[in-house]
């Protein structure tokens, strides 16, 4: 598959190179839009308005609706004022509102001058709702049909206004714009008889959402419901839009890797890694980078305020990173699972004490596990194998309690601080491994030195 | 949300624990089939049966669908042949073939008894599919056109077959079983007159995968060009089913869930967190934890090995969490962007030199920042504030350029190892965080050392 890709770009490029635009062009329009981004991405910049003129009309805005944004700024640059408008007019307006959103001012007030007055209304409506919520990911294109028309007046409707909207197959039957219910294009072809009216068929209580619920929620309920669109409704319950499922799911890919990027304990960032500069990737790395050094001075302070046990038992400090690695590990698994169940709706803050409890058992089972390997293999490698004497019994029980309470600490806070996260409304995510990690690590430490006190008393 | 749903759960127990069949059943009928499967989750066991017979057939079934397969299993052991043979006439192939995949033997044997004969073939004929590739995720429900029909014939068949279709808003135009091109029920209806014939409006070319394609790449495409269907065709390029796109977000869902279990050290699990047995955790859990538990052992012996050093400069022991927690934080920070970006195909392997030199910009970048600033906090807390004095410049030196090397090692190794792992076709995810820091803790370690004989004549 990819290799076939590379091959073409390679033909397709060649064939720019020496001007044979009339096989070009037959190529392109046996191709998919995404496909065609993806080509055009790789060309060399100033190539780009040369080729896309080759595309015909309906083609080029839905390869142009599929490019990232700087080379749809590269491209608008280029544009007559008549280019953009034919552009524009094959746009959906939830695609032109998202460029729009992308876009420097001065190409925005290009594009506003140049859309016509209903889709520089919508484009301007969509624009004032916050960013990320249905409102400002919503089309204003959708089909409404009232509820005394027939089957047949509603097919009708729909053949006669379907080609500007981005999707057909959900009608929504309203009365002074309220949401009365929704007619699948499937009911209205399989009703027994053209003369029925809408509203004996539609679905009554729909689900919908208002302009300001969250991207995310949006994101969850398509995927919940297997919806195709979803209904946006204003404060007073009128409606004003649908979201498309392709936004959706291009939603939920995008708050998916946000939720990865906080995990790794990263800034999350809208742009792919290959289009983000070195200085952006350092912005977005460095702040966490930064706090979690600063923080592992108190896993320093631990260490220097026990030195003298060190000193007494050197020993001990060969086993620090085991013990450190171990509780950090178990925490991320505790931690990556349930944030994912909390973002995937699986869990709710009042299932806390299931959570603590199933950890519990769990982090004992491992724990014990655990315990009685690392007893054996540090008797067996290090001791008996490497014949370091410093390896008592006495220390290798204290390395290996110390790893059980360790195991059983972090699975516990690696489940608790997400689902605390929750209740305070943040991301849970923001508390993945990296900050756990720092939080095990203090915990391990002063356990183990706690324990060497006690039973070695160093 | 949460809260009215928790109330509509504890109003409709109550109802079951009075009998109130009639309002129970009028209140259910008002609910979608995700909702009520969420409530059923809840409910005692043996009640389960009772409130299930309520529902009408058809939300009965959608309802069945949508439960986990351990409820579906109850039900179906406590259903008559005649119960069974009615949930099974109404649901979709693909999710009767889904449900025979996940039961036991003898309820699958039971299944293909009370199946009509033609769901019956179709399930055998899913179920042979490789687990994971499209033809077990596949339903053979789809509406076929021949090239020769017009819109108007085209618009008859699908009023006349489409109740059985799970979507009949693409049609798939075939000759002898090949697949020639699709069209849409949009574009039927809007043609512009229903004596052109469907070969006219027809896109040739379609979008198509095999049976043994795998399941994330099936997922994949749906993402890409916004799929709502994907014709799927066996080796011979004859069409046998279509993967429908509630299926492929639901697969697009779960490869996540496994990139991130995967991410967190845990072996990829098919059951949800709250439904997974203490056992199940553990047993998904233990294996990485041992694991990374032994090889950690490597970083016991080179701080053994190191140990006059150790002993020599005790000062030095205090850093250590600090500079294996941050070579880690590094490493898991390039792992993880990179893990993402390959399983959205924004990379490729042959990217492998474009990525490892933007990691060593970034790394630098952060590195020698991240060194600055370490220098002086050390300097000032360490040194001035908590007035140790073993903590001398050189020390600080050996610290902090041990830092910058760390970071840059951790960046490099954290991108090129899950880009090797795609190389050699294993799963990246694999490569991710904990993995990485075993080898970035020893490689940390390593240098740590080398720095401190070389600088500190240790």
């Amino acid at each position: 598959m990819t290799e076939r890709f590379e091959l073409m770009k390679k033909t397709l490029s060649q064939m720019l190179e020496e001007r044979k635009y009339a096989t070009l062009r037959d190529i392109l329009e046996t191709m998919y839009p995404a496909d065609i981004a993806a080509v055009f991405a790789d060309l060399p910049a100033q190539r780009l308005p040369v080729i896309f003129r080759l595309l015909p009309k309906e083609l080029a805005a839905e390869t142009f609706a599929e490019m990232e944004s700087d080379l749809q700024e590269l491209l608008i640059q280029g544009f007559s004022d008549n280019e953009l408008k034919e552009v524009l007019q094959e746009l959906y307006v939830d695609d032109a509102a998202a460029l729009a959103e992308e876009m420097p001012a001065n190409v925005v007030r290009r594009i506003l001058q140049q859309a016509d007055p209903e889709m520089r209304r919508s484009i301007n409506q969509i624009l004032r709702y916050p960013e990320n919520s249905a409102g400002s990911m919503m089309t204003t294109e959708y089909v409404s049909l009232k509820p005394d028309m027939t089957v047949g007046e509603s097919i009708l409707r729909i053949r006669r206004q379907g080609i500007d909207k981005e999707t057909i197959y959900t009608c929504y039957v309203t009365r002074d714009r309220t949401l009365l219910g929704l007619v699948t294009v499937k009911d209205l072809l399989l009703a027994e008889d053209d003369d029925v009216s809408v509203s004996e068929i539609m679905s009554t209580n729909p689900i919908f959402v208002t302009t300001h619920t969250d991207q995310e929620e949006v994101g969850r309920m398509f995927t919940k419901y297997n919806l195709l669109a979803l209904p946006v409704v204003d404060r007073e319950q009128r409606m004003v839009g649908i979201v498309t499922f392709d936004d959706a799911m291009d939603v939920i890919e995008e708050e998916t890797t946000e939720d990865m990027e906080l995990m790794g304990g990263m800034l999350p960032s809208e742009k792919t890694y290959l289009k983000s500069s070195t200085w952006e990737l350092f912005r977005h790395r460095i702040p966490w980078l930064m706090l979690l050094m600063l923080s592992a001075t108190f896993t320093g302070l631990i260490i220097t305020s026990f030195e003298e046990a060190l000193a007494a038992q050197v020993a001990l400090t060969a086993f620090i990173p085991m013990l450190m690695g171990t509780g950090g590990n178990s925490g991320s698994q505790s931690s990556v699972t349930v944030i994912r169940a909390l973002s995937l709706n699986e869990l709710r803050f009042s299932d806390l004490p299931r959570v603590l409890w199933k950890e519990m058992r769990t982090s004992v089972l491992c724990g014990v596990v655990l315990a009685i390997f690392c007893f054996g293999k540090i008797w067996l490698v290090d001791r008996l194998l490497l014949g370091n004497d410093q390896v008592t019994l006495m220390v290798d029980a204290v390395v290996c309690l110390a790893l059980l309470v360790t195991v059983i600490a972090a699975k516990l806070v690696g489940a608790a601080l997400p689902m605390a996260a929750k209740a305070a409304k943040l991301d849970p995510a923001v508390m993945a491994s990296p900050f756990i990690t720092t939080v095990v690590d203090a915990l391990s430490l002063l356990v183990y030195f706690l324990f060497a006190k006690l039973l070695l008393k160093v």
